[in-house]
Order: C-alpha cells, then structure tokens, then sequence
C-alpha cells in the first residue's frame, strides 16, 4: 500500500467526460489499495477566460481580487472530480485550499506556499475517502485566497505530496514523460526513463514547460518522488529522482531550446567596478528579465563588451531604458538583433566528462550556424 | 448618510460592461455619502452551466460538492464587481461567504442561514470601504461551503441588511418593479408604488418571480425595509414594507397566475377521519409538491370527492403514486387534467370588504372561463 499524489492538468480535466475517465485512473489505483490525493487544475481554458475577464475590468488590477476570480476554476473541477469519484463507488470529498488549509505568504498573483496543515486530511485518507484539493490555490495570513502563479498546481501536488510524505507524486499531463528535445522538431527525441532533479530544473526554466519549476524545487527540497506521466495512456512516464539513484548516467539528458530571445550588445562600455550594475539596474526595476549575461576580457585594459538577452516582446523597451541610461557608464555603439535563438545542452555526466562544449559547438558549423555568445553552469552549456 | 445593501441579479452582471455599469450605480450611492455592501448573483447562464456540469458526471449527487461547484459562479462576480469598483477610485474588497462568514445550517443546496458576524465588515464599511459578498453562499457547521437554493441571493442580501441593521436592501434586476400582474399579458398593469410584505409573499410563492419567497419572509421577520428596482433605469421601484405604511390601501394590489398546473380528482373516497393522510403522505414522501386541496362537504356521509393540484412535471408521477396505495383510502375513479389555469387575486384590502371573490368569480363568467376549484387564504382567492 503507497500514498499517491496525483496531480492532473487542464487537458486532463478539459470536459465531462475526461473528468471521468480522470476518475477511472484514480479508482484503480484505490483498487490496488492505495491510498490518494489528487490535485487538479482549472478545467482547460477556464483560467484564460477568467484572465481575460479580470483585465477587461482594469488592466491594473489588485491582485488580492485576481486571486478570488481566478482561483475558481479549479474549485469546480474539484467538486465535479469527487462527483465522478462517487459515482463509480469511491468515498471522496474536496478541501478547498482555505479548507485545509493551504498556507501561503500573502504575495497574491504568485504565492508561495508555506505550509500544510496534513492532520485531518491524513485521517480522512486512513479511513479510505479520497482527497481532491483544487491546485493553484492557498489561504494567506490574512485569510484571503492566493494563487500559486500560472502553472502552480504541479507545486500544489509536490508540496501536498511532501506534506503527506507520500511514497510519490504522479503528474498526468498530455505529454507522456520529458523528452530529450521537443519531438515535434527533432524526430530523434526519444522519451527519458528518468532524470535527475537538477537536470529537470534546467529544462524547465528553459521553457520545456513540463513541470512548473517551482514544484521541481520544492520536490528537490523534500526528496519527493516525482513522475511525469500521460493521462491519456498506461505507459510509464520519466521518473525525476535524486542523481544517485540513476546507476548510468548519460552523459547528455536533453537539449533545450528557446526561439523567444533578443540579444543586444552595448560596444566599449568603460571596463570598470559598477558599471554591470549600472546596466543592469534599471532593467530590473523595470522588470524586464535578462537571460544571459557575457562580458569577455577587455582587450585595452580601458573598454570591454557586454552582451545580454532578453525575451523578444522586451526588446524595445530594453532599448529605450539602456539608452536613457547611458550617460551613466558610457558606450561607443549598442547592437540588437531578434533572429537569434538559445540552444542549451544538459546533463549532470558533463560535470565528469570533457568534450561536451566542443561536440556542440562543432555539430552546430557543420551546420554553418554561427555562434554568437556561449554562457555555461555547472551542468549545461548555452549558445 | 444611509448604510444600504444593494444586490444584482444575474442579468445586471451578465457581462463586464454591466458589472462596470453595476460600479458606476454603487459609486453614485457612495458619492452621495452612503456606506454600501454590495451582494452579487453569478453572471447569468454561469449557475445553469454549473448545475450542467454537475448533473452531467452524475444524476444523484451529494449536494456538499454540488454546492462547491455552483457556488462558483458568485465568487467571479464579486472579485470581477471590486476590481471594478476599484478602477473608479472606490476602495472596495471581496468577502467570500466563508470569510464574513455567513452561518448555515448542513441542508446542502437548500441551507438557511443561521447568522452573519458583521463585526469585521461594519469596521470596514465605517472606513468607507464598499464590501462585495457573493450571494446564496454560505458555510456550513462543518466548515463546508453551502448554497441556499436558487434565487438564494436575494435572501443573502436581506440577511446582510438585517445583520448590518441596513437603512434600506434594493434588489435591482431586470424588472422595474412589483406590477399588479404579469405585463406581458396583461397591458393595463401596472407597477405598484408600495406592496405589504403579506402580498409580496404571496405574489412570490404563486410565481411571480420578482423575489425569492424565503427572502420575503427573512424581511418581514427582521423589519428590512425592501425595494424592487430596475438595474437599467434610474425610476423608483417598489417598496416592500409594513402594511401600516401603506395609507391608502388598494384592495386588490395583485393578481398572480401559474399555467403550469394540473388537477387530479378521486371520485368517492370514503368520508373518514385519516383518509387525507394516506392520501397525502406517500406524495409527501416522494417529494410530489400538491398545492391547492379541495374536499366538499359529503353528500351522502359516506364518500367525498377529493380534487388537488400539483405542478404539470409531477402529473404522471402523483397518478402512478395514488394509484400504488388506492388499497389504502379506495375511490370510485380517478380523474386528472393538465389543461388548467390557477388564478389569485391577492390584497390584504380583502379581509375587510366584501365582494372581491364575487367581482372575479363575474369576471371569469363573463368570459365564458369554467372554475373547476376555489380555495382562499386570508388575503387570497384562488380559482
């Protein structure tokens, strides 16, 4: 007997009957005796409609209020999926994230969840009732609904998980595990069995959007088993788990990519202490998010390069704040350029194995693609 | 300065433009000094979706996660109806039926409300914030999230008003008011200016479908003083108050009517003491809701004709029902008719003139209309 997690997405829950059949996974797995908690999301498109609903109102909303509209739609798919539960004979009830409660900071719009209170939900489990809390949601100090950010129910479902110390968390989604690379571009991609932590965490902050990262995180933190699996197949998904639990480790478990980037080079910025943060200042506060960040050695002793990137749609407005900064540090010519793209190699084998970077950078001219900048961590490479 | 409950209707914030005109009429009220707690519907068609939704996955279902789903649809209006009022500069905030909370009883789908802690929200309204409450939600002992039925809303926004000790609770929908019949048939009625509670709960039970019964009765028993209005026009709409405000009083202020009515006669049931009763309890039992009961002195001492009325969707089942326990009470025949009008002509004028059953009973003569049964309450008859 196990205690599972199992957290479903909007394409899994997006109508009545997939709500259903949502329901036929989680009686087998009651049936071969285990105990459940499932976590589910907003039936599909649910929360995109109550996005738009909120800034149609005012474009600058108060995100307390956000919070109440948008956290609804996973309420309803939790009430229907115990309806379906019962139906097929299974005892269920939903915990509304107030109801458990869910405890978070009160940074609405993307709260973090503090703690869990487990005690009554645990009993409840014991006894053979299954548990349905909707995602997404939590309770602040001041007794208000929070939300988790888009994609926060995968941490909803790894924080239950590790509140309930379960033996696993499952995560249904419409892929049927993490692949090396997107197969709908490389027919190569093959489907990994497992994946390390760290690696999942740098795919998932790189866009290959399996897994919110934040839940990667939170599993890290807690040693939750996770899996990634589909709901619309028995196969088997990939298990992320910790490195010492994977007994061959490839050397590269994916390849990452991001067309969604810009880079822009400011040309002899003065080579001295405080100048990056004079740069890079302004930028933040005016949230936009730098990605990369390369400066090589300066050639004179005086002037250097700095090169960085931001997401396309900040482009412009990068522009505009660099250069209303620029009496502040001083350059002779800043570049741009949209039609660039990041590709990112990882694997924690690399940490061990030379070559890496050097495979890649010849795989890509003998493909005549030029590089443009190349940043590393300790277990991927970028160009 | 007033303290004023002010609730919307499902077609008052059928949309985002409406819920933004709904923000502009409570501004208006604040403007002019009033403290304001606003009480919402869901936007209109949501609460139909919903009860969709839920009967869908399953036709028997446990009304505790019934009302997790429905519920919803008032939550969104209210953190839509404050994000808007906040765009016009008024501080506002939602309270969820579990944050005020607003106290129920466990009867599911159909809870009362049992008691509102307005402690909280009184300090709030004295700071000049306006407070949105969803209507018909409620919490139950167990802390679960309840419903009080539908049309609920209006006795949410009547509650509030007592809790609060509210000056004044106007219902703005889409009529402009209580009218002496149905206008769609009827071209000469017209809007009343006042209506006594008694009335307007009479008009209410027998379909006129301007306020939810229950909200009525919340009203007469706490002193709120009611009005109906138009959220599309800024004409005064009626008032529902005591019958000592009324100064001159009509002796006819309604005239209600419901087609959807059918009659069933047993012909020669034995004239004994608990025949009603064996009659009565098995419809009692399954739920059928009989409306008027018609038994005639007996001819002969021994067998009575017995007539009843029960909605035309009941018709086949309270036939089948009589039917099964006929052994019980036994009759000579049974004889039923689903093509009937109910009529009442409502006024508490009547109790003290005569004639008013004579003038209507002259008036159906006159156009040929046959009265199968008459029953009369204090301040009603029906044909």
């Amino acid at each position: 007997m196990a205690l599972i997690v199992m957290k479903f997405g909007g394409t899994s829950v997006g109508d009545i009957e997939r709500i259903q059949n949502v329901a036929k996974r989680v009686k087998s797995e009651v049936d071969a005796g285990n105990q459940i908690a499932v976590v589910v999301s907003a039936m599909s498109g649910v929360t995109n409609q109550l996005v738009d609903y909120v800034t149609s109102v005012t474009p600058l909303y108060d995100t307390r209020e956000y919070d109440v509209v948008v956290s609804s739609g996973e309420q309803v798919t939790s009430g229907l999926l115990a309806l379906a539960l019962q139906d097929l004979g299974i005892m269920a009830r939903s915990w509304m994230g107030w109801q458990l409660p869910i405890q978070t900071d009160d940074a609405h719009g993307k709260a973090r969840i503090t703690g869990i209170d487990s005690e009554e939900i645990l009993k409840r489990l014991n006894s053979g009732e299954v548990a349905v809390v909707p995602g997404f949601q939590g309770l602040s100090p001041n007794n208000r609904i929070t939300t988790l950010g888009r994609g926060g129910s995968d941490t909803s479902a790894v924080a239950l998980a590790a509140a309930l110390n379960a033996d696993r968390c499952d995560i249904y989604t419409d892929v049927d595990g993490v692949y090396t690379t997107d197969p709908r571009i490389v027919a190569k991609a093959k489907k990994l069995d497992r994946i390390t932590f760290e690696e999942m965490l740098e795919m998932a902050s790189l866009g290959a959007k399996v897994l919110q990262t934040r839940s990667v995180e939170v599993a890290m933190k807690h040693g939750v088993r996770l899996q990634v699996r589909s709901s619309f197949s028995d196969e088997p998904g990939t298990l992320v788990v910790n490195e010492d639990e994977i007994v061959e480790q490839e050397l590269i478990s994916g390849i990452a990519y991001s067309r969604d980037e810009a880079k822009i080079t400011l040309v002899a910025v003065s080579d001295q202490p405080g100048v990056a943060a004079l740069i890079f200042g302004p930028l933040a506060e005016a949230a936009v998010n730098v990605d990369m960040i390369v400066q090589n050695v300066s050639d004179d002793g005086k002037s250097t390069d700095m090169t960085f990137t931001v997401t396309m749609g900040d482009l412009d407005r990068a522009l505009e704040i660099v250069k209303a900064h620029a009496k502040d540090f001083g350059y002779k010519e800043i570049l741009s350029d949209a039609d660039v793209a990041k590709i990112s190699v990882i694997g924690v084998g690399m940490r061990s194995h030379a070559g890496v970077a050097q495979r890649m950078f010849q795989a890509l001219a003998d493909k005549g693609i030029n590089i443009q900048v190349i940043s590393t961590s300790e277990i991927k490479v970028n160009d």
